[in-house]
This record gives C-alpha cells, sequence and structure tokens, in this order.
C-alpha cells in the first residue's frame, strides 16, 4: 500500500477530490491508505468497565427502566470509546462486530417474548430464581451457566424467584445492522408459555460427548444451557494436563448437532487461569469480550496493563497482542465472547505468537478505569 | 420391477444367456429381479449369539490364540449365517457393512500396534486393568467404556492387570473390503509407547458439550474414549422425559469436532430401555448390531421371537421390522452399533413405523439358540 | 419491538441516559428501537449514476492519477448519499457490504500487483488490450468479461494496447473492514510476471459444464476469467424457455470447484431482459448493484422510478421492493453484484414477492440523475 | 499384518476354528491375513472386452429381448472375470463397486419409466433419435453425449427415431447392493409423459461456468445432459497446454449445485490422448471402466497389455499400475467412470506415481481378447 503521495494533498487534486464528491463519487487513489491496511486496525479499542460501575449503575436503573414502560430489557450495554461516532446507529458497540450487556431482571418482572436475526447468549453472573422460555423450554439459571440463543428463537425472561438476578448479555447485532439484515418480531402474548418441561435441553445433556438421539439431525441448536457443574467438571479434567501458553485451560460451548460454537457467530469460552499463571503473548483477527467470573489478575493488551477483578468486563481488540496474569490467590475463571465463528466464515483468521523477550510484552503504560 | 417372464426362463434364452457368459457377459434382463428389489433383500439375516456360548469359547481359545504366535488379535468374530458362502473373503461377516468379535485379553499379554484404513471401535463388556494405546495415548478400560478408533490411527493393547478382560469390537471391515480400499500397516515394534498423559483424550472431556479449545480444527477424532460414568449420568438425564416409542431412551457417541458419530462409519449408541419397557415396531435401511449391557427381555424381529440376556449379541438386519420388550426386572442397556453413517453418506436411510397392530408384531416363531 | 415510550424521552431518564455515558455506557432501552427493526431499514438508498458523468470524470482523472505517483489505481468509486458520514473510514461504500468503482487504465500504464483479503471482481465494460496478471495468469480482457479475484491472490494490471480501458470493479472492502479483517500487501515488484500461459484459466474452462481433472481439489477458484461470448451463449440458451418473472434470463457465475459463485462473498450475475420485458416486483434481504451493459429501460425501486441506459449504475438497496421494465428495441443485459453469499452465511436471506396490483407498484416519484 | 503362522495351520487350531463355526462363530487370528492386506487386492482384475463382441451379442439380443416380455432394458452387462462366483448375488460387476453394460434399443421400441436408489449415467455410443425422459424432461441422445440419472429420479428411454441406438450405462448396483440400501419403483404408467420443454437442461446450460439463477440451490442435479459439442470445446481448450502427465487432457462432468461429481457416486471422465501420447503410469486407490470412444492405442495394467480401438471396454482395477498409449493418427478419446467419489466419502483415496524406469512399466504378458 503507498503511502497518501504528496501530489495527492495538492489543491488540484483536493479540487478533482470536491467536484466528484458532489456526484456521489469518490477518489480511491485518496481512500485507500485509510481502507487497505497492512493489518487490521480497528477502531474499537481495548477498554474495561469495573463491576462496581457496572453493579452501581444497573441499580440505578431499576426505577428508570420498568418492564410496564416498553424498551424490552433493563439492560446496559458497554460502548466502546473507540467506537463512538463511528458507527451509523447513532451509538457504540462493545467491539467491531459484538454487543455486550449487563441485564438485571428483579424478582415479579417479565421481560417480554420476541425473536429477531441476532443470535443471542447469556451467562449468569449473580443470582438464581429466574428463567429464560426459550421455544417454549423454561431454562432457570444460576451463577456460571450458559445460556444459547441463536437466530431466530422466541425467547422471554421472568423472576419467580426472591432476589435481583444479573448475567450478562452478548449478541451480533453490530453485525447484523451492519450488513442489514435485521428483523425483529414480538410474541403475540407478553410471554410465550412452556411446552417441554423445564430445564429440558440441560437435563438431556447431562452426561459428555453423548447426543440423544432424536437430535441427530437437528436444524436448530439442541441445546440451550449449560450448567455450570459441568463445565467446571469439564475445566477440572483439563487442569490434569500442561496449560495452553496462551489461554490456559480454556472450553468452548459447541452445538452438538455440528460441532461448531453454541451460536452460530458467536465463539463463548471458558477458561480458567491457575493461581500464578502467566500466559504468553499473541494476536488474532477475532476481538474478544472478557468477563471476569472468578478470580483477579491483569491483562496487558498493546502493552497497556488493565487491572481486573471479579465482575469487570473488558476487550482485547482485533490483532491485539494480549497476555494474562493472575494475582489472587484463588484460580481465575473467564467467560469470553468473540467474533471468531464471523472471522471464519470469511476465511480471515489469523493468529501470531509475540516472539520477543520470550512473548512477553513490555508495560508501557496502565489503564486507569473509571469509578463511579 | 418386472417378474422373471416366462419367456426368459425358456430354452432359446437359457442357451443365450449361457453362450454370452463365455464373453464375460451377463443379461440384464435375466438378472434385474435379483438386483432391483422393490426395498431392501439382504441376505443377512437376524440372529442371536448366547453370551455362554461366546465366553466359553473364548475361554477354550486361550490356549489357541497366543500373541507369540502372531494373529494379532485373540478375537472371536461373529458370522451372519446369511452371509456364509455369500462374500467375497471366504467368511461371513455379521451384517452387510460390519463386523462385530469379542476379543480377550490375558493378564501380561500385548496386542501389537497396527494401523489400518478400516475404522475401529470397542465396548468393556468384562474386567478391567488393560489399556488401548491410541496415537500415544494408553487407555485404561472399564466396564461400559467406549473406545473409538476412526481409520488411520495406530493402536494396540496390553494387559498389566491381573483378570481376563473381555470387550467388543466393531469394525467396518466387509465395506472397506467391498470397496477395495484397505491398507494395513504394522508399527516398528512391538507396541507404540505413550507420548501424551494416560486417559488423555477422556479427561480432557469430562463435562458435558464443551470442548477443549485445541480441538477446534481437529482433522482427526479428538476424544478416544467415553466413560461409562457420563453415558449413565447422559441415560439418567433423559430418562426424565418420555422415552423414544422405538428406542427408549438413547445417546450416540459424537466426535466433538464435526457433530458426527464418533467413528465416521459406525453409529454406536447406548440405550436405556426401562423396567417393564415396551417398544413400538418399525424399520430404517440400516442394520444393526446390538450388545446385551444390562438387563433381560427379547426383541421381535420380522415376527421371530429373540429372548436376550446380559451378555448376550443379535443382529437386526436392513429394513427388517422391529421391536424391543424388556422383561427382567432391572432396566435394559443395550450398546449397539450400526451402519447408518455409511447409509447417510449415501443418501440411503430411510425409516417406517410399523402402523397395524396398534404398531406390534405378530409374533410367529421362537428363535432357538445354539448352546455350547 | 416497543415504540419508544414516552417515559423514555422524560428528562429523568435522558439525565441517566447522559450520566451513564461517562462510563461508555448505553441505555439498551432507549437504543432498541433503532437497532431492531421489524425488517432491514438500511441507510444506504436506492441510487443511479449516468454513464456520462461517471465517463467525464474518469477522463479528467487522466492527470489527477498516475501510476507513478502511488496510490494504486485511477479508479473512482460510487458514494451511497445515504451511507454518507455514517460510515467509519470517513467515506460512504456503494451499498451497506459492497464498494463499486469505474477504473481507467491507459495504454503504457501499470497497476501494480498487490494482495489482500478482500475479494474482488471486474467487468470490462469498455476497450480492450490490457490485461489483469493473477497468481501468475496474464488474463486479457475484452467487453462482457467477467473476472475474479477472491481474497490473498496476488494481482495487477497492465494495458500493452493502444486505446483506454475501463471496467467496474467491485470489492467487499466494506464489510471486510466493519470486520476488522483487513490485511494488504505489495508485491515485492512493480508487478509479477507470467508463471502460466495466458489465459490460461478461461481456455481450460472453454467448454460447458465439465472441470479439468486438476483442479477436483483446488483450494482457490481456479477459473478466473469468464469470457463474453460463453456468458452469451448461455443466455442464449436459457431464452428458449420462460422468463423469471423478476428476472428474465439471468446466469449467475460459479466457483467451479464447489459450485458456490465465483467470489466468496460476491455474487455476480448477468441477467438478459428481453425487448418489451417487464418483470413483477418483488424485494430480499441482499442488496445489489447493477451495470447496464446494453439497452435502456427503468427500475422502480421502492416507489421510485430509475431510468438507465448503456453504462449507468445504480444501487437496489436491502429489502426493497423493485421491478424493471425495457423499453429499448433491443434486449437489456444488466450486470449485477451483490451481497447475497453473506447473506447466506448468516442465515438472513429472506424474500417476497409484490402480491398487489398484479406484482407491480405504484410510481410515486422519479429519480433525477446528476449530470455533469 | 503376521502371516498365517505355522500352527495357525495345525490340527488344533483348525479342529478348533470348524467347532466354533458351528456356532457361527470365526476365529480372527485365522482370517486376519486375507483381510489386511497391507494394500488394496481386489477380487476383481483387468479385463478388456472387444467391440465387435459387445456388438455381435447385442444384435443377437434384438430377439431374446423385447420390451413386451418384461426385462426392463435390453442390456448387456460387462462381468468381472475375477467377480465370478465371488459376489452375493450370482452375477459378477463390472468391477467391485460399479455395473456396466451397452443398452441397445430399436426404433419404436420403449424402455419403462422406474426409478431406484442406485444412481445411473448413459454414455452415447452411436446411433441418434431416441430419448431419456428423465423428471418429466425428454432428453434427446447424440453420440458423445453424457446423461446423468442421479438416485431416486425417474427415467425411461424411447426410441421414435430410425436406426439402431447403443449407449454405454453405468450404475452403482453393487455398491448399493452390497449395502442393502436397494429401493426400486416402476412407474404407474409405461413411460412418464413430458413435464418440461425437451432437451430443456442442456439449453439452459449452453454457454461456460455460468449457472441458471433459479438452480443455486438445486437440491437435486440441475443439469442431466452434457452435449459433446462442449465437452469438445473444453477438450480443446486444455489441449493448448501440456497434457497431464497420466491422463492426458482431461474433464469431469460436475453438478453445477455443489460442484462435485454430476452422479453423487460415480465420477465420469472424458480424456483427449492426443496421437502419440505416452503416459507415465500410475496407480490410485478407485477403479475404472473406460469406453474407447474414438482412436486406439493400449494401456499397460500392471504390466499386461491391453491393445484397444474405438468401441472397446476395459478395466483398470483398485491400485492397479497403469499407463496409456496412443497409436492410431487420429486422437483418442476415452470415456471413463470410476468410484473416486465412493473413495473419497470414506477417505480411502490414496494416488502413488510409478517412480522406476522413467515412470514406465516392463510389458511382461500380452492380453488376448475373446472374439465371437
Amino acid at each position: 500500500m503507498a503511502e497518501k503521495n504528496e501530489f495527492f494533498q495538492s489543491e488540484t487534486v483536493q479540487n478533482f477530490n470536491k467536484e466528484i464528491e458532489k456526484y456521489y463519487l469518490g477518489p480511491l487513489w485518496n481512500a485507500i491508505p485509510d481502507l487497505m491496511h497492512k493489518q487490521p486496525a480497528p477502531h474499537a479499542q481495548a477498554y474495561l468497565w469495573k463491576w462496581e460501575t457496572l453493579y452501581k449503575k444497573l441499580m440505578e436503573a431499576k426505577d428508570i427502566f420498568t418492564p410496564d414502560r416498553g424498551g424490552e430489557r433493563r439492560a446496559i450495554y458497554l460502548q466502546n470509546p473507540g467506537l463512538t461516532n463511528r458507527q451509523p446507529w447513532g451509538w457504540a458497540s462493545t467491539t467491531q462486530t459484538l454487543y455486550a450487556a449487563v441485564q438485571l431482571i428483579l424478582p415479579g418482572e417479565t421481560a417480554p417474548s420476541h425473536r429477531h436475526t441476532q443470535s443471542a447468549l447469556r451467562f449468569i453472573i449473580e443470582g438464581q430464581g429466574a428463567y429464560s422460555i426459550v421455544q417454549g423450554e423454561r431454562i432457570f439459571m444460576e451463577e456460571g451457566d450458559f445460556l444459547t440463543t441463536p437466530q431466530t428463537l422466541w425467547h422471554g425472561h421472568s423472576h419467580p424467584g426472591d432476589k435481583p438476578m444479573i448475567w450478562m448479555d452478548c449478541l451480533d447485532i453490530p453485525t447484523i445492522y451492519a450488513l442489514g439484515g435485521t428483523f425483529f418480531e414480538s410474541y403475540p402474548e407478553k410471554i410465550e408459555q412452556p411446552s417441554v418441561p423445564d430445564n429440558y435441553s440441560a437435563m438431556r445433556y447431562a452426561g459428555g460427548m453423548v447426543r440423544p438421539i432424536s437430535d441427530r439431525s437437528s436444524k436448530i441448536a439442541p441445546l440451550g444451557s449449560f450448567k455450570w457443574a459441568q463445565t467446571l467438571a469439564a475445566l477440572h479434567g483439563l487442569s490434569r494436563f500442561e496449560p495452553d501458553p496462551f489461554d490456559g485451560y480454556a472450553v468452548e460451548y459447541i452445538n452438538p448437532s455440528n460441532g461448531l460454537t453454541a451460536n452460530p457467530t458467536i465463539a463463548a469460552w471458558m477458561q480458567k487461569l491457575p493461581n500464578g499463571f502467566r500466559s504468553k503473548a499473541h494476536r488474532h483477527t477475532h476481538s474478544t469480550i472478557y468477563q471476569v467470573f472468578k478470580g483477579a489478575g491483569y491483562t496487558v493488551i498493546n502493552g497497556e496493563q488493565f487491572h481486573w477483578s471479579k465482575g469487570d468486563f473488558f476487550v482485547v481488540p482485533n490483532w491485539a497482542w494480549h497476555e494474562h496474569v493472575v494475582t489472587s490467590s484463588e484460580d481465575a475463571y473467564l467467560f469470553s465472547c468473540s467474533d471468531l465463528p464471523i472471522m471464519e466464515k470469511f476465511n480471515l483468521e489469523r493468529e501470531e505468537a509475540y516472539e520477543e523477550n520470550q512473548g512477553h510484552q513490555q508495560i508501557v503504560k496502565e489503564f486507569v478505569p473509571l469509578l463511579p
């Protein structure tokens, strides 16, 4: 890619550029340096949101959002500072491709059923007793559970329990929006009624890598809920061996009908980084949103140090060098979502290990989080 | 399909037929009634082998086969009576497509490592302490475990324990043989040495439907061993709901990298038929080999009643009506292998429920097993 | 989807919204009406660029862009008026997902070789004698030819002929940019040298639907150039039958190694609309860029009439009703590119026929093009 | 694989083997040397049928088979001498997996419509004026045309012309039979009536690698007939470049909806071997049936020389070394069918070049064909 040549800055050229813009035309030679990077240069940036901020604002939102006022969900989403004013919808998403939010539901509340072409997932942070109802199945949620709602499935939430409940939502809203593929539909009634037994899918998949035979040719993902106890058992099993140098002990939630990610567009991982673990640095095309489920430590992203502890969210943008260090005495558990399946659909995924300095970046800057 | 017309039986035609056979030619009009059935008419027939026969003969084989005499394995295979003298290799397989056997390994014995284009699976019937070593991983076997060895993986067995150990083998030998695709190679040494930790793959998959991230693009099946405890947990989970009318509570062992069957050519299922369960009859293109892991009952196959109890093997041929009844006070557990993935590769799978008589066949005959 | 409730417009809420924005957080209940449309509501709009405008500006660009000044290509791209200031890169693309341009190369010029993760195609509008060199193959271009350069292939252009040459480029730049997956690399020398015979791939595919056997497991698309004479023969063949009510006689350029579109992300079609043809209206999720190769007529898009003649470009946005009418005495030939493969990757493609008024929209407005 | 050990030949072992056979059991250690070859050792052998033999017998069959006697088709099939008495159906197929035949239809005759789970193809050897009717499309046949009838499509033949017509049939009968997957159904009437225009599919694909847009998601192969003129044009195009060392100039008939072979189980190729061409030897897992469409020469198969000329058929079995030499002054055109797609479905395909003696085998034997 050529740098912008001096001539292209000349008045002659600038005038020509302006002239053709009147006709809704643009000069490629002017645009190409911005378009054709040697490697990904996303506007999204590394960032971290503290749990205390998120929690405080969610609690303040109790009275701002109530289900009877419409608005679908009491969710506060994370806006990437690098994307502000750079996206056509007038708000910023969490990464270029994904939207993440924290959602609060109070005892007695019901978030109405709807369906849409976006895929959604939920990771349960705090509380219990609420359920999602997905295609007629009530899925009761507990801390650490992972729920998946692939595109076009009816889903709503309700809370017959007695304590507030908080989870993380992640959807591919920015991607579907950018493509122009949004379809949305409200359920005719407020919330769908159960048509299969409660917790049906999780019970049907209570074992290991065996699948109920009736699901062998499922068109839609037959497993909507992954219980924390099972995920934990998997991580314990893995922990008997050597950790991955970049990601420690990590598992991916899969769709048992095709071996792909549970959501067709969003990869979801749970990783255990044992006490004292220090990963090596690498980078990859896909970008990632982390939620700290347990433990504390820091991540160095392109030389900047982000300290994290239980409840925090942070973003590693596309092609950013990153490495994790655990500083808590307990093991750390990081839940994460990424656009890896999207990169794979487009054959864009690449990965590179950081070779210098034994695989570790210099820390050149410390991130200072905004506190309420 | 036309019936063989009378004219085609005439001397003129018979003479013509004989004449052209000299030139290695054949008359289609003569062959077509045998080739083009309205529906599958396999030579393989329904059959049952009693455990006491199998066990007795295996024990007698202790001194017939010994590893130092070569011969690879002390395995006695099941020959379908309908296939005797009908297959080009001079022996009969268990179904048209699959080979099944019982294998005995004694303490101190080693069955040498080799690899081949056939895919294999093992289901552990009795004993413990022996291991298979597959691509450098020692997999220690316990009753009820399922092991898969897809084509071209190195594998051997050894028994450092102290009691005889018996398992079921199932391979796609007849299919690969019929296609002309057999490649076989002995390992340079007697048995491969471990290169990864023992029971590596089962430990890495100790949870539910989550997959270690390093296996997301595995070319070969990353999970070689499915522990009975997990399979049982899955069946317990399923048992909270309504059983399948034909197969009760049934799970399929899957390859977590693609959601397909653990072996690319052989489906393997474990099904729980609760005490008192009586299935409805159906038939399907694929043929099945059952092993009775626990319990007792009978299966009606095309009107013939086959009584079975723990340890027995039986075959349901292609397109045969079949239904199961449990008569033991304990639940029955049937392990089964089938060529369903082969039928699917060829787009041949069809299924039909038996509609008459509330879905139940008339029993017109009782099978009398051969006892030693 | 709930409309924005009055309460959400209240000062209390507005203050809360502002407050949380300080922390790079956003209220979903406020954003959801903009995000979750009942159906696609793209910012890109229907638009048309006249050939005389494009041609005049390209000719003026002769002295503005010269290869020795860098800038890669003398290409003027089409900026959708609806996307101005709505895309993060500071320019507007032609549709939300695709970039289209007209490119001029003069005798004696060379556009340097490079490669990138974007896929490209070229449709030859005017002239002859220039070639693209793609992965070492010189592809000489003639009017009506279609060239495909899937992602990561080296490609450059050179013009040993004697008259200016103009073609249409279409790339998936906006999509790859939005995903953060841009990788770009310049060829070490100015232009790649030939390593296979000229016009190699088109010659190797000179027949119908038969494929050279060496291409049966090609990883990259083995056919880079589709000659106009063959495309025309295909359209003549099709023309013996009934036209498609929406698209007349239309063919799609395919990748013979997988039956998918020639470019993995961009569908390219050539359609013949016979003299007097009037299509019915329909709409679909994917958006389309048309180039009028021959003939004249008009297209009604969401009730607005766009007159077109040879050389013009126009855009049909996502989910817009559209129908074509031919008014010229000669048959019309429309070349088009769309993001249909992208919609299919995301399972977003839907289609709907216009049912009212015998399938024809009311014309409520006439588009007035900008002329130079 | 161990050789059969001397002990295994002992009377003790022989007695044990016989004893267990009574129970329909077999000793693996005895069978394994026959089953587990180091490489494919098919019973099918290299063989050649002279056209004069085939033609004479077909003509004699005029009065033996007549449509009013039933029997479906006047086809004489090629029985591989190595397979006689080795296949369960009481006849021998052409290779282990495929059936080939020559079929004669006389003016005024009709071969009734039927459908089956076997896939079929036809290659037109001599004559014109007859048609196949496939799913309601009358496909008129000319010399050199290739027709494909994938499984489960209705098809019949009729001959309104005035001269006898001969073609080659190839089906996957042995494979579907071996798997137990045969379903066959006669059309309710003698022959299906046209429901689409004559020669519909070939006309719709009269151009190069462009596909009518309505076929983009065809479940069944949308192109049933490949005209010789187009195949020839493709071979001419290819002939401008270097020939493949093993196969000269060769093209494969493809299914334009997925880029796979036109039939899902049978690859069909046409290859041009120019005057004077001498290929190098290689071998591969798949086996092949050749029909000499034009020209003369010989093929060396595992050291045996098979001379061929126009009209002859010959077989190259699995994993047999083979090389072709053209001796006629005109170019040779060989049509061939193989089970390559089956090998690929089972991941069994391997290929090996003959390295010694500059890639050429020693001729150690000359095949003497049977003449009538």
